[in-house]
């Protein structure tokens, strides 16, 4: 493996010539994602610091930069360096390289880039910004009738969008779809992982339920413990430093919905919110947010603006917020070290709490109709139930106007529940409205990489839980460090699955960690 | 005068035809500004919010912009259309009107960033860059002679930038470069102006000085009262906000150089710092700020990016910020208001506090070495000092090499000081080591604006101070925005002022504030 920075590599003669094919294609490439990194400040001012006023102004700024960097990006020149960068065959001999992997990459982003027509990219755009609006009005009022049409014109750009990415008799149109939020991820291999996790899973949380009837439950006291929001603040900095965030290269504030953005690996900015009477909601947001900060922050500095210093995809990039949030996060390891450093911020009234306590409390199952207030065991349903309806409504299966009725039924078959209306029902999130179909199963993939990736470092690191509790994170932040975050974009998401764990993507060590977590916890 | 909006301009046939050249101009021009105001939010991020490891990345994406900016700036099509502008007799007719400032003052900028060869551009960059670096050196070890030969290198690259701005015999360098800071202002006028105010400035400081060897000394104990910065900084915000700050189009931040910065009308960033030990360092800053903050939230929405909605000259609008500062938040009157509110933030110790006792604080005169530290009386010799050196520094009067010597004798003469080493002399300020010369006077001339401004205004709206012991600053708020700000660049700040006072800019206002307040107080 190459690290070489791009600038530094050295060569003679002819391929000197070669190289320099290479060398402007970095560069400008490099150019167009740092006008992107300046958007990414923007567009974290705007959730955090910006006074309402700035509204429609930063609009236009944003607009603007997003203009420039796709005009660089679809440059004519790139796809001529591009070509000349293939045929040179000392650069991409090894197809692992830094320098091969770029050139992969930057092929990829730019043949999806300028695939599709201008007059198609505005005509999403339009259906997107006018689907936004009428999901907002529709669901206030949970009336899917009125979404519907727009919904439906959606999905009929996005199945010519996919026609452009190549779908055509025999493919789905998901795959092509996907291909934007997860490399190489098709419908079939999500729905391979998916149909056993979906019976396990279904089978679990029937079984908790039937426990929750005869009054098995975790203790949960803690939840109710009130803390004063500045203190729970200070706490998530002082965990999520302990974990491994490095605060000379990032920042955390609040703001209404959690994430974590920033410039480049030198500066990540994350963000949480908090709620005065849980405690473990503002927590459970920083860590995640941590996990994707470490990310961002352990991709290599030589390689910023390039695919060798960008995360795989969306899914990888969750695997690494929900492992901190939820095998480092609810561990009885990382609450043994954890409910000690508490009372310092907390006060000494916390101190009533055992580890019982702290772990139940961060354990609770309590399937509900709203995905995101899910808990890790439920969870994974919400996503499932999304990507059978999104799969079914682009093969054309399933007519837009039928979504409600099949929506309904799987969270009575999967959940046991009775959605009361379209508003806690199909209405409930915006990704459709905004044209994004092929994005909820990275959630849920994200999941399911966090619990393999986390199988396979306690086997590679032994005593890692044994030093949590002391609250040493640090091996494990090193190790995906090593395995994840400095390979930038080299393997796709399953290809690292094995590289890193030596087996394919499988529902078991997901349904391992949460029958292993929750059976002893609800009794079964 | 026309206030109708570039895009709301009706004309027909040929006019169309004409106006289409205007349309083009403002359209570019705009989305060029629209470039810069992304970059001064970045700049603001970097002094209050960007954590340290994002420096480097930062500096490529400002100089990225600024690249970006300039190209447009100065890509030859504005030259054709200015020239179109030019020559269209009914968009020029009327010379106040909104379309003939903007071509007129487009045309400055345009001749002032294409009438430098781009080799001077980049050694003016390179020489102030490496001055800077020796400069900060120099400093730390008082050693002028270390600084000097890069002095004297800025200064050679200056007198040829002036040349390029059509200095030639007869005329003056100073003036060229002036013209950056400060449009149409000549050393001559500067000269007109500061030789009154220095005769009768030094002769009131020294009067001052006398008084206090005598013992007679206005009551400043009230800059010995400790309060936490947290309740500082809440009550500068309510402080600020009752002058007129709109917070809902701007904020206040802490920085470890107070400043006034933002994106546009709508989004104005304003900082401060704050001593513990004396409240009226911040709260000074902060009005300061303020005056320049409610000048940037008074300029007209509607021509964002373009020369009528920008401010005149940094004489202007330091006219601004020391009005709020000096004018209202030195007087009797403000204070009656403020001393009422203070203890809800610094607690009932406060109140022990007199009248007399506030405004004592805030007018003391003491001569110092440094000119950032200096008092509303003493500080306009410190920049006289800096103009006359400078001035005599480009006419070629003065070698680099006397700087020294002749700084030291004017802070004797000036000051009554003997100044101890050059440190805290001549080499105290950035400015000339950042290639700026011609920008000092400007300070001064924002205190003499300031004081005839407000001179303007006691007379226009009666009972003004009356109803700022009411916190009422409202009428004085809105008579700048009218006067000034919305005035955009449609005057010089020389013609502004007889717009606005109906007389030239003269020393007389600032004298009669300064003795007027400061006789009584030292009983002189």
């Amino acid at each position: 493996m190459s690290t070489a920075s791009p600038a530094s590599s050295r060569s003679t003669g002819s391929q000197e010539a070669r190289s320099a094919h290479y060398e402007r294609l970095v560069a400008h490439i490099a150019d167009a994602s740092l006008l992107g990194s300046t958007a990414s400040i923007l567009g974290w001012d705007q959730e955090t610091m910006m006074p309402d006023g700035g509204l429609e102004h930063r609009s236009r700024q944003l607009a603007q930069l997003a203009r420039m960097s796709h005009e660089m990006a679809t440059d004519p020149r790139v796809g001529e360096w591009l070509g000349a960068c293939e045929s040179d065959r000392s650069l991409m001999a090894d197809p692992l390289s830094a320098e091969a992997v770029n050139v992969r990459e930057i092929r990829r982003a730019y043949d999806r880039a300028t695939k599709l027509p201008a007059s198609l990219v505005e005509e999403l755009a339009k259906a997107s910004s006018i689907g936004q609006h009428e999901w907002a009005e529709a669901r206030k009022a949970s009336d899917f009738a009125r979404f519907r049409p727009h919904l439906a014109r959606i999905v009929d750009l996005l199945r010519q969008k996919a026609k452009c990415f190549g779908w055509g008799p025999g493919g789905e149109a998901w795959d092509a779809l996907a291909d934007d939020y997860e490399a190489g991820c098709t419908a079939a291999s999500v729905t391979a992982v998916f149909t056993p996790l979906r019976e396990r899973l279904t089978k679990l949380v029937h079984a908790i339920l039937d426990a929750q009837s005869k009054g098995r439950t975790p203790p949960e006291a803690f939840n109710d413990f009130a803390v004063p929001i500045e203190a729970q603040e200070a706490f998530a900095r002082h965990v999520t430093a302990q974990l491994g965030f490095d605060y000379g290269r990032g920042r955390l504030d609040r703001s209404t919905h959690p994430f974590c953005g920033g410039s480049h690996c030198n500066d990540v900015r994350m963000t949480s919110r908090y709620n005065e009477r849980v405690l473990l909601d503002g927590l459970g947001s920083a860590m995640h947010e941590t996990g994707h900060g470490i990310y961002e922050q352990g991709l290599r500095a030589d390689q910023i603006g390039l695919p060798m210093g960008e995360s795989v995809s969306l899914g990888i990039h969750e695997s690494q917020s929900r492992m901190w949030e939820n095998q480092v996060g609810r561990g009885r390891a990382f609450w043994t070290w954890a409910m000690k450093e508490l009372p310092r911020f907390a006060g000494d009234g916390v101190r009533r709490f055992s580890l019982d306590d702290f772990y139940g409390a961060a354990n609770v199952v309590e399937p509900g109709f709203i995905r995101v207030d899910a808990d890790e065991a439920t969870y994974n349903l919400h996503i499932m139930i999304r990507f059978e309806i999104e799969r079914a409504v682009l093969r054309g299966d399933l007519e837009v106007g039928g979504i409600p009725e099949v929506w309904n039924k799987a969270y009575k078959d999967y959940l046991g529940l009775t959605v009361p209306d379209d508003r806690r029902g199909c209405l409930q999130d915006i990704h459709w409205s905004m044209a994004a179909m092929g994005y909820f199963p990275t959630y849920t993939l994200g999941n399911l990489f966090a619990a393999q990736f986390f199988e396979a470092a306690r086997e590679q690191l032994p005593g890692l839980e044994d030093g949590f509790t002391r609250g040493e994170f640090a091996p494990l932040k090193r190790w995906l460090n090593t395995k994840i975050h400095e390979q930038g974009k080299r393997f796709h998401s399953g290809n690292l699955c094995v590289q890193v764990t030596g087996k394919p993507l499988s529902a078991e060590p997901l349904m391992r960690h949460l029958e292993g977590k929750l059976k002893p916890l609800y009794g079964l």
